[in-house]
């Protein structure tokens, strides 16, 4: 681990490795995820989904089904509210009609993928739902699928939806299109700009539609009881995005909405809609039984939201001298089958490591027959990255720059203006562009035929939103945490760092809990790398609370005033007499007969979020016969701002990297011509195993930021950013071609370097 | 409903009758009771129960138990935690030592009731587990048993416990004595007092060992994970008690133990003590599998506590114009196999409702071989208000004077000083007594042959303690409400009200909810009647907390300064420009993006504890052939100073007088001479159905508590106290025998009528 520029501050407890408090629990097995909910009298639920790609639904008859001996409950569309078509958030920066969101989830007019759910059923046994879906009748009008963002543009396409709902533009192409959205970002002068230019190169990208392959399956269990309040068990991102995405579903008020949250096998951004938990819950409704769902790994793949497939056209001038003068990008990013891809992520931050004078983005989210994508790590920034720095890559050789040396050139620093016209606070991308070029790695021999190395850069600018914490004082000196941020990446264990740093306690004795939204105050969901930010600055705030309140305490007893007593490592003081002080146990162990118990409590919504730069050095090694790369070292560098558990920060540079890395080499959804995938499993859909990746080394730069009281940025997505580009950049390296859409499978990198038209027109 | 005497302030929700928050879980069947708990791979277990009420372990063998094929793992006391012999409250003013709450769990060395738990057992089903019992082979030394107070005191009588922990004594008896404490009160000079008197009366009463006879039976689920920690699910009065037991029984602090609370299926008191939570603990850890146990009605009867029965001499004078001039008071209780009976409530409650100058009460607390006593409802009152009050009712018989008029001559006010040193605030002991003479049922005439009324009064000083609560602004203007109070009389709502009123919102936007032990702070057990009065305090105070939060954003939005703004009836108001206002609801919808979410909290351990005044009137016929008493008639008073649900006052007040009705004509642990109890079943334990009981008159007085924001006393428990001396003052003025021993069944009344030994004993 490294440290870059500033003199680190002293901490007992941040930046430590403490053993994370679920960990034990997680490895023996006890850890309980939502498949494991077991209620008395659970029926089983399953999908019917469509197997068209594109099709009008006539009618769907669930007589038979429902008449089936062991069912007990049909949903249909006609059971979900009506709902106006009003702009409903379903991600960072991203928006959907509530229509959408609610068609998404029990299809009501049309079917828009291959998978997309047209009914439901609650049976005694899995099998006999299963039976059951055999019995409903639906009745379609097959129409031709789209199913790339090009061919869906296209004039002449097959038009999934006849009103769309449209945002960015200025005349609002509301029929005949299946372009939904324009994200435009304007700096400067971008004419101007290239007419400085000494050298202007221009080329296209296009990445595929690739799924977060997380391990779990999306689940949801749902008990409806007769005071008309539903609970919900469910592994998601965010439980309180789940019961708001519930109410509007159902037309029913948040507040007859208690979801708990289950421990989460992985989400990467996929596990912020729901999918299953509204069905159970209306089938529950119907039948008064508690219905579980859950999904198996082909309806995971064809039904739940992978990450947008992208064209991206981009055009950079830079003088001789290296300074780029300006940028253009054209993007179009597919939605899948309703609007809102990951296009704004994408223009946000794959600009945003330069200072650039002159940039025009002009991004445009586009429907297909394919499932609604959802965010996936760092959402479309690493599509931007993988053009912006592959086209970088390519300047440093065309003028003979060092790649790094081109980066801090244009570097993005403290004031600079971002692509999204936001200003830089603090920032660390200077610090990890010279962390790399200092780096061992960066500079070691690489021998033998076939072999290259390459570097990319990335951004992610990370988020926050709204945080609740409380945190109860125990007699035997332990405090009870009780957060509302879903802990996907060790987050309970990192924001009790942040508390037991405040209260001067170990962190052992801080015991974590992400309690139900009947529980917790409102909290935004696990998403934007913003939970030991948010949350952390929440522990923070109910630890100084508490602080606050102990020395209340210990003023009572030394019957003093508050003025009195300080309280400093653990321990509180009287500032005059020192015969005077206990450790916070010891005043713990008092609480109750001198006033009551104390808890302290915060409840955020902080700003001051800091943005983290990373990069990559990768070393790849291509068979010339087969095609096959592999990649033989690869280190990793992001700023974490503040590293509170190093270990874990590790951790998530490590897990970004290996999904960029198959992301860029193998991860792809193939779809047939009439519109379905045909890799819907783990054997077909190609991810990286342990065997196909070497150990990570992951370089944590640290420059705190200054809007968190520990510097911390958020570090679980800029990981992902760099691999992309940096990997193409390495194969050209070795083999001297220009790989510009991914995946760069075996088979494509061959037809390339044996000169194929593939691998001609990827050619500068 | 009566208010008296003062101007009760004019409240929207307090005082109102709303639907309970879980009333309709409750009456559809779908609330979960601690036996609901079902977990993968449950084990059961059972309790292997000493068939003697006396005796020596000299050895216990389980080896072939444990070699059974589906035993999972068996606890004796050896694998509880060594504790030393220190002191450890066990309910309000009860102590005992920890050895005693240990030994009660799993004996040690001597089986001291018939019931005694001596060994556990977890297995695969519940057969196999009672199966195994069998094979557990224990050795035991057989002692002769006492069951009674009178024998336990006996020269030669047989000593319990070798070296007792005693309290109260100047020297304390260590030795050979099955007295345990000594609790004297001491006003004045009675000697003086008595040579004042006219009148000097002086009777013997006893009473029998009752049960609470709650519905639902003890129960406990346990899962020990690998991490070192165990949670808990169990039905009780107070979880954060079981969770303190737990941890000293089984020496492991208290955060390492998470208790949920399930829904209580009653518990009067019954239920503040762990029985089976920690040898399902054990056995869990042992075994690693959760363990579950429940217990059957016999196992309640036998094994758990019920209230003592007890022996009192009342001693008092009176001057011929009923000015009570001297109180003495003997009491001898039956505490059961270990210290800690209910006389500290006797003695403290039973002359409270006077002002008497000279006073003495001198109680003992004695071991029998009966299960260890617990607390019920009023724990200790209703047998020392029985003495009183039936001496009471012979002086005014006596004197000629009315028997309200006698009460009021003497009555306690505000400043007496009370019978345990107390001196009263503000109380309602005169407002009740006149609701009485004013009533209806008082001056009705009663007409028939061994037709009769009777009237008492009785006290309860109710109680108060740490209390901890977080409310929950939502986006649709509910609140979630989440305390540590166990709901067993409706207090969900009645907590629920409080927080509405302040709020100015409708109560059905509270959603309330009891949290388990790591979800919300310390909260002290539900009893002593303490719910409504510490809980209520701390809704009031998250209440403000919450508002004061709301004032600043409204401020926020205004752009104004927190002084412009009013919070009034539940809306935001600028106090200058009065188009400018906010409902709360409208601010809720607004709170996530003025700066986040909105949580009031309150950690409180309030004192101003108003101590409940109530009476009954009790109409009796009495059959002369078979010695059965009907209850004709029956009114309850009792001062709630203020009924913040008064239909939950009035089931309380309901509860307490048909609990009491049971106590005074039916119910008794019936013992065989070698200590075996004979009615260990509600068929032969013979409690009151609704078959018994005409409709109970509860008559709500409201003297507002001065100690509380709405005047809350609490209620849960006071209408128990003067059902036994009304009943046996009924009965004397139907056929004119005094009953002073409990139960007055059927064949006990028709001996004192037909004028046996018996019925001459209880002659004035």
């Amino acid at each position: 681990m490294t440290t870059a520029t500033e003199t680190r501050k002293s901490y007992k407890v941040v930046g430590t490795r403490p053993i994370r408090h679920d960990g034990v629990d997680k490895v023996t097995g006890k850890a309980l995820y939502g498949a494991d909910v077991r209620l008395q009298g659970m029926l089983y639920g399953k999908v019917l989904r469509s197997p068209h790609a594109h099709a009008v639904i006539k009618s769907i008859d669930t007589s038979r089904a429902e008449s089936h001996p062991d069912v007990r409950a049909v949903a249909t569309a006609a059971d979900l509210a009506e709902v106006s078509d009003t702009l409903a958030e379903v991600g960072e920066d991203m928006y959907t009609s509530l229509k959408y969101v609610r068609d998404n989830v029990l299809a009501s007019d049309k079917a828009l993928y291959k998978g997309h759910a047209i009914a439901a059923v609650a049976a005694a046994s899995p099998h006999a739902a299963e039976e059951a879906l055999s019995l409903i009748d639906v009745s379609y009008d097959v129409l031709p699928a789209v199913t790339d963002v090009e061919s869906a543009m296209a004039p002449g396409a097959p038009i999934l939806h006849d009103h769309i709902t449209t945002t960015g533009f200025d005349d609002e192409p509301a029929v005949g299109t299946n372009v939904a959205a324009r994200h435009l970002f304007e700096l400067g002068d971008v004419d101007e700009g290239f007419a400085r230019a000494d050298l202007v190169v221009e080329r296209e990208f296009r990445t595929s539609t690739v799924h977060q392959g997380y391990i779990e399956p999306q689940n949801g269990t749902a008990w409806w009881t007769p005071d008309g309040g539903v609970t919900i068990w469910c592994s998601s991102q965010g439980h309180f995005g789940i019961r708001d995405s519930v109410s509007k579903i159902l037309g029913i008020p948040v507040s007859r909405i208690r979801v708990i949250p289950m421990e989460i096998g992985g989400g990467f951004g996929g596990k912020l809609s729901a999918y299953l938990e509204p069905l159970a819950a209306i089938m529950s409704r119907k039948c008064g039984a508690p219905v579980t769902m859950a999904m198996s790994r082909s309806e995971v793949l064809e039904a739940t939201g992978p990450t947008c497939g992208g064209l991206v056209r981009m055009k950079m001038g830079v003088t001789n001298e290296g300074r780029i003068t300006a940028a253009h990008g054209y993007l179009a990013f597919e939605a899948g089958a309703y609007p809102g891809s990951s296009l704004p992520g994408a223009t946000a931050c794959m600009l945003s490591p330069y200072d650039i004078e002159n940039l025009l983005l002009d991004g445009y989210d586009v429907v297909d027959n394919k499932p609604k994508t959802s965010a996936y790590r760092a959402p479309g920034a690493p599509i931007g990255a993988f053009a912006v720095e592959s086209v970088l890559d390519e300047i440093a050789g065309e003028l003979g720059i060092d790649p790094v040396e081109l980066r801090l050139l244009n570097a993005a620093r403290e004031g600079t203006r971002r692509a999204d016209g936001v200003t830089n606070a603090r920032i660390g991308m200077i610090e990890t562009a010279e962390e790399v070029s200092k780096h061992q790695h960066y500079s070691a021999p690489l021998e033998g035929a076939n072999r290259g190395r390459g570097f990319a850069m990335g951004f992610w600018r990370n988020n926050t939103g709204p945080s609740s914490l409380v945190a109860s004082v125990q007699a035997d000196g332990t405090v009870m945490l009780v957060e509302g941020s879903v802990d996907i990446g060790g987050s309970r264990t990192a924001v009790s760092q942040q508390m037991a740093e405040v209260l001067g306690i170990p962190v052992e004795d801080v015991k974590p809990q992400v309690a139900d939204t009947d529980t917790i105050g409102i909290t935004s969901n696990t998403g934007g790398s913003g939970v030991a930010f948010k949350t952390g600055i929440a522990a923070c705030e109910a630890a100084a609370d508490i602080q606050r309140q102990m020395v209340e305490r210990a003023a009572m007893i030394w019957e003093t005033s508050p003025d009195s007593v300080e309280y400093r490592d653990g321990a509180l003081f009287h500032i005059s007499d020192s015969e005077l002080r206990m450790t916070f146990k010891e005043l713990a162990a008092q609480l109750t007969d001198t006033g009551g118990p104390v808890a302290g409590r915060a409840n955020v919504n902080p700003r001051g979020v800091g943005g983290s730069y990373a990069a990559s050095i990768v070393d790849v090694e291509v068979d010339p016969e087969t095609g096959k790369v592999t990649i033989l070292r690869y280190t990793a560098f992001q700023d974490a701002g503040t590293a509170i558990h190093p270990g874990y920060v590790e951790g998530q540079i490590q897990g970004g990297s290996v999904q960029g890395i198959g992301w860029a080499l193998n991860e792809e959804y193939y779809m047939s011509g009439d519109g379905r995938l045909l890799n819907s499993s783990f054997l077909d859909y190609r991810m990286p195993t342990s065997l196909d990746v070497p150990m990570i080394d992951a370089e944590v730069v640290e420059v705190p930021n200054p809007g968190h009281p520990f510097g911390v940025r958020g570090v679980g997505e800029a990981s992902i950013v760099p691999p992309l580009a940096a990997i193409a950049n390495a194969i050209h390296d070795a083999v001297g071609v220009r790989m510009r859409t991914l995946p760069i499978s075996p088979g494509a990198l061959l037809a390339a370097i044996r000169g194929s038209a593939d691998g001609e027109s990827t050619r500068g």
